[in-house]
């Protein structure tokens, strides 16, 4: 089994802006694992501000010894072994992952869907994204989100009242916002949150900073609106500390460190009666249809990452009436470019 | 504790045409159970074809003695006592049923949502369903139906995709559908569903006549969006039977013998990945609030019965953005106009 890597900059389609952080593209890690003439692709999101990057991605896989990998996969044993070579990377380890999945329904030929065990029919549609600009570049990102029969907003706690009134000048489709621990305030983020609710927003992402639990907590307790964990839960260990104080949480690859433990997180949130929201990083279409092939164990995806940059390496995933379309290829239904 | 009843006669905004029954009003039963000054309301909507009637409703009514209603209500011993009246009379049942969880809220001062242990933030948004009429008269339906962010078109195997058009020439909001049992060719039917899907259906009921359990098993392994055993489904013993046929049900508190048994089967759906959407017949707010109060337990709604009436005996239901919005008002929150 040979693994192999090479570092790659995801051109966003607009300088991408969210509380505190603005940029024009990702680095990314693309993994390839290669065994019995096929390979496995598997992809690293680094945002700048989780902590990874091109240089921790090359240490971590340096240390990777691929004869850790016997066939058929024990993916459980794999990622001990992963989480032993250090912790955090949660973003490379989730490329190694993503790898093995491919790989793995390349060699049983089984497409990487049916694997996790889901079923095709129960797709939740993605909402598309858009980042916080002025009002008019928000007005122009609504028309070309015309696609989409949802749209999700970035709002900081500025002019938030200003860029929802932008969107809807221009669609009357259900929004999902974002907050990224932007308010502060709980009283106030609660007469936001009715306000949004007022003007059709659906569901709403880490109003108040991840450390503030009670603050969450009561906003949940308050809420006309489905109230989610993203920055609060990143592992298998957070989904149980999310119980009464989000509503359900953001399962994210490259938080999860891939799709063995965000299945194990899609399936403890169940057994506790936690909503989930399947989310991405600005990805290409590799990380984003591992993240597919969970997608219909969810009641909510946003994994919109292919459709927001200039540079995919790979095709284009399926998408039509807004949401992806399972294929019956092997592991991912990967293409490159 | 008094129980009274009266008929009512539910007159429909347009003339109702579903597979093979066309009408213009709905036989309601109205019911009351008195107690310490509490009234609690329930309904009985007994569409011709299922065998109830005014009659039927009277005649089992003059055999419930009140006496066998102890507080705190037991509603497990209630219903079996309600069983052994007669086997059937799932709707007067259902009135009954409903009227006891309104009075159990009022002598409680609890919101019935929070009898059932329902969370108000995860309420779904309710589809508005137009019935089978000329594409012209269909098209005006649409205009309508604003207000709702889903539609729900009935189809029957004729003129189908005329239906369809008329309405996207109009919206292009997410559908569903309801074949009530109109299908017969499991070929067509699938052919039929892909081409729905192309055209934004997001869901789709009862294909085939519920006796042809493999065909309706076929179709379901074979779609692209959740197919939903409505006719197949009744009661909590019939849950089961749903398993590897459909992808989910559609619980109706009108079929379900009221609130008690529907929270019974939408959570032994939960146990077996079955999806859950809870519907109505023609129904006034009293026994669609009811379906209200479970609603965010499922994962689908389609309960517009006031909104497809002329003459609701009580207020309109709180209802914003496509989506019921549950009072803090004891027990149904029901007032009589």
């Amino acid at each position: 089994m040979k693994l192999s890597y090479r570092p790659f900059e995801l051109l966003l389609k607009h300088t991408f802006t969210i509380s505190g952080h603005s940029r024009a593209s990702t680095p990314l890690m693309l993994v390839e694992i290669a065994h019995e003439g096929f390979i496995g692709y598997g992809e690293a999101s680094m945002v700048p501000y989780l902590g990874e990057s091109s240089q921790t991605a090359t240490d971590f896989l340096s240390k990777v010894e691929t004869a850790q990998f016997k066939l058929p996969f024990d993916f459980a044993a794999i990622h001990i072994y992963l989480d032993s070579i250090a912790t955090g990377n949660t973003a490379i380890k989730a490329a190694i992952d993503i790898a093995l999945h491919d790989l793995h329904g390349k060699l049983t030929n089984t497409p990487c869907w049916q694997l996790v065990q889901s079923n095709s029919a129960l797709m939740p549609p993605t909402s598309f994204t858009i980042g916080i600009d002025t009002p008019q570049a928000m007005r122009e990102k609504g028309i070309e989100a015309k696609a989409f029969d949802i749209i999700k907003v970035k709002l900081s706690g500025e002019d938030d009242k200003l860029r929802i009134a932008a969107i809807r000048s221009v669609t009357d489709v259900p929004l999902y916002v974002d907050v990224n621990q932007g308010w502060t305030d709980r009283a106030v983020a609660l007469e936001m949150i009715w306000w949004l609710f007022e003007q059709g927003v659906v569901l709403l992402e880490q109003p108040m900073p991840k450390h503030d639990v009670e603050g969450n907590a009561w906003i949940t307790s308050q809420s006309p609106m489905p109230i989610i964990g993203d920055e609060s839960v990143q592992r298998l260990a957070d989904v149980e500390k999310a119980i009464d104080v989000y509503h359900g949480i953001n399962v994210k690859l490259m938080k999860s460190t891939g799709m063995f433990e965000a299945k194990q997180m899609i399936d403890k949130a169940r057994e506790h009666g936690l909503k989930v929201l399947i989310g991405c990083m600005s990805e290409s279409s590799c990380a984003t249809l591992a993240a597919a092939a969970l997608a219909p164990q969810c009641d909510w995806a946003d994994i919109d990452g292919p459709f927001l940059t200039t540079n995919n390496p790979f095709v284009e995933p399926a998408f039509a009436n807004g949401k992806y379309i399972l294929s019956d290829e092997a592991g991912l239904g990967l293409k490159l470019k």
